[in-house]
């Protein structure tokens, strides 16, 4: 019915979260009515992250440097790290301002329904960084879900043997809640109150 | 916060309609998570649709090849024009697989409001296709807005001149509402109960 690339265009912005087929549409004709101010500049924008854009080799994080911004921040604490699921969480971590330490991205939870084990997450590098001589504190920023409490809970067993303080995101997060969903008071109060686990 | 690239990528996908800076971050940490089955396809689709899709010069639908294919498509009676207000609600049309003929798109509608006059409009090239003696028959397809059939009214007057008959949508479109959120089968009805103005 429409022009083969415009559908081949459609059917690939339908695969976006969030958008279905009729969102796409709109967005597809959003896209050719502004083709100088969005359209050509988004197409450079995804062309370049898909070339730069990479897991940092040391915490995870997606940046398009290599280590990513917050590694090779000078001004950031070494001495705590704060452990989160995913780099949404560092996201909304980030947003919140108050976090001045590095960060270490799991890739996920530890999940014995979807068969995920210890080895499918980032751990080794995990416990390798928190043993070095530099490291005071971990902090575990997993979700407040069933399989975000298994996973610190398993990580805080793991970290017992480094000589690391552990602790655990403070009151705050809501019981079944994700830190991406937060709003940023919230997560500067879970941070600045943070306990020992 | 996070790299700049991926802000940047970040900024241009909370422009399109329907995702906002929360879904516009989902979104870009889905696609680089999917860069070759998403990412890169997508960023060449665009790019491909930035240099090829353009208006078509006879009728004004979205197409990569000129004229389009609804206009080059032989099996396509020409004796009937089908006057939408956009390229949207021609697809929604061309969804319900009833109409058969050539379509015209005016770009918009007369609003008083918004200053929008018939020279904002593409009506000189719709009255020189109707004055063809090939054409028939124009069925005025504008929304069942106010602006929309104050434009069907001033259509009509202006299509006198012409000899073609002059018809509007049938019941079944509701007042006040859009053809692009019309199901297929109320569009269907609607087109096959065409009745003259």
């Amino acid at each position: 019915m429409t022009g083969t690339q415009i559908d081949h265009l459609i059917q690939l912005l339908a695969k976006l979260p969030g958008l279905g087929p009729r969102s796409a549409r709109r967005a597809a004709l959003h896209l050719i009515n502004r083709k100088e101010s969005l359209l050509r500049p988004l197409a450079e924008a995804m062309a370049q992250a898909a070339d730069t854009v990479a897991p940092c080799e040391i915490c995870g994080n997606l940046d398009s440097v290599q280590p990513c911004a917050i590694c090779r921040d000078p001004r950031r604490e070494s001495s705590i790290i704060c452990v989160v699921e995913s780099v949404a969480d560092l996201w909304a971590l980030e947003r919140s301002a108050v976090f001045r330490g590095r960060y270490h991205i799991l890739g996920g939870t530890l999940s014995a329904l979807d068969g995920i084990g210890p080895e499918d997450l980032n751990v080794g590098a995990l416990i390798a960084r928190a043993s070095e001589a530099v490291v005071g504190e971990v902090i575990l920023a997993t979700n407040a879900t069933v399989d975000g409490q298994t996973t610190a809970h398993f990580l805080a067993e793991k970290l017992a043997g480094c000589e690391v303080q552990v602790s655990g995101l403070a009151h705050g997060v809501p019981v079944g809640g994700e830190l991406d969903y937060l709003d940023d008071g919230t997560l500067a109060t879970a941070l600045s109150a943070r306990r020992p686990v």
